[in-house]
């Protein structure tokens, strides 16, 4: 990895790509600069198709570098049918960034359908973080389980919404709130954003009043700006700085501990599924039995069986699951 | 079973929970159905937020409910942050349905972040045919990976598009088009309906003439209507039943056959991964390895390895994944 440590950009982009396609050797990439770890600050940005997601993190990312700190820009893409042309385009309007040396823009899509993204983005952020980029941020331009999964990697997660976006912004505000740390109101020129930005501060300020006493949680700051006019977007940063103060008292720790836990999971998932279920000719066995008229159930456990033999595993033969045994 | 094969609503209901929230009687009731499931026709409907699936599949209902055929609706919300509050209001203005006999409706959202819902939805269109209704339509309010894997499980896919929906629309159009079997333009009353149309039918011949030509494979029809108005839903229909015809030629056999196996991968997934993961404190041994500074793959290396022992496993230790190694 000394090229990587030196900071040669075809180190960190081939890193990233092992990590992508589940390649052997990232485990060992990892491993050798893992103690770099830790130092970046990570922002994910999401929020409904059209709110300008990567207008506001190319001016986040300008700001920042005037700022002299040195941003990573991760776009995920969870190759979703309904997102797939957009990410070139969005791509194309950050070009001016490219030129900068103390920029360094990925692009990632998934592979498969088994959360292989959420795991993969967090590698190329610890990679990122390793090779000492100073800020790191997670856009993703779609809208569901997966796009949330990979931005709720971040160490603060911004909320993207603007005004006029159809009558799905009412209906998608509950879930939002739950989700985001900052929310930003983008397009704060166009007619209804701020009855928009005052919609979010009263739930928001809702949902503050009617929690338990005994917890202290963050309230997510409520920030207007147009990012398309690079106006405002210095109060997006100093919303997502107030989260990083308030996240500096222990917090910060704690949250990052959970996600590297949740990191272990979906390796081991990921290693699981595919390694067992690539590792001998399942499919012809299961295209067999189910040909039979067993169920995908009865198939399942059989096919558990075999592998598993005496490895306790709810579902396979002779496992037991009962609540509240001891 | 004898109440689900009377026709008991309520054992039809209970059938689906087992299956959304992965609880072992599940197996067994299917195994004790099985032999009836491969006789309904189930139909995917997705789309973009505010295109109009709920309204569209509303009409198509009532349509088939008029060819005295039944129904059954299974509305997948995957919990995503952004269509969280969506559902409700889509399955209110669906109410008037409910007081049918000959339709059956169920909403079902996501746990966890496993990919169950795909699993969980092939499930309840398991129950739904056993139980004898005649055609599923199977709704996702959401747009994402998740939501696509939901709706792929379908025979047919109807694709929903409305003009005016935002500049995603030109962007997305190429990711719709490789999953639509039948692509519907709703709200064909509003302005830029009719361009819209004719963009779609451009690209799907563009697709249909640079394919390979030893594939025979279907031309996704582009059919206009108005849901709101109850105006061409017809035609929504006749493209669906067109596509089902192109699949009777042996063609619905593999694409189920095929199906089937991917529902027994999902089955063997989960079961591991929640099983093993489950079966020991795992979490507690992770925390305390992750806590010396090893990477969450080295950690995960030795949770496989304690788990596995000697089975093959990409991964596992002394496990080597060599491509092209005889």
């Amino acid at each position: 990895m000394a090229r990587f440590l030196s900071g040669d950009r075809g180190a960190l982009a081939r890193a990233i790509s092992w990590a992508e396609n589940a390649d052997d050797r990232f485990q060992a990439a990892l491993s050798g600069v893992y103690e770099r770890v830790g130092r970046a600050v990570r922002v994910g940005v999401t929020g409904p198709p059209g709110a300008g997601k990567s207008t506001l993190v190319n001016e986040v990312a300008r700001l920042l570098r005037e700022m002299e700190r040195t941003v990573g820009i991760l776009a995920v893409d969870p190759s979703s049918p309904f997102t797939g042309g957009a990410l070139l385009g969005d791509r194309i309007r950050m070009e001016e960034r490219t030129l900068d040396p103390g920029v360094f823009i990925r692009s990632m899509a998934s592979r498969g359908s088994h959360g292989g993204i959420a795991r993969a983005s967090v590698d190329a952020c610890d990679m990122m973080d390793a090779w000492g980029l100073d800020e790191i941020l997670i856009e993703t331009v779609g809208v569901g389980q997966a796009e949330y999964d990979v931005v709720a990697a971040a160490d603060t997660v911004v909320v993207v919404l603007c005004p006029g976006a159809g009558d799905g912004i009412q209906a998608m505000k509950s879930g939002l709130l739950e989700v985001a740390d900052v929310l930003v109101v983008n397009k704060s020129d166009v007619s209804g954003a701020a009855r928009l930005a005052l919609d979010l501060e009263e739930s928001v300020h809702i949902r503050a009043t009617t929690r338990k006493h005994d917890e202290e949680k963050w309230v997510p700051p409520v920030v207007s700006c147009s990012a398309g006019t690079a106006s405002g977007v210095d109060a997006v940063i100093e919303g997502v700085e107030s989260h990083r103060r308030f996240l500096a008292d222990g917090r910060l720790e704690g949250a990052r501990g959970a996600k590297r836990v949740e990191q272990v999971q979906r390796v081991v998932t990921e290693r699981l599924a595919e390694g067992v279920w690539d590792a001998r000719g399942w499919r012809t066995e299961v295209e067999v039995l189910l040909g039979s008229g067993d169920t995908p159930y009865d198939v399942a456990s059989q096919v558990l069986g075999e592998i598993l033999g005496g490895i306790p595993v709810a579902g396979a033969p002779g496992a037991r699951k009962e609540a509240g045994c001891s």
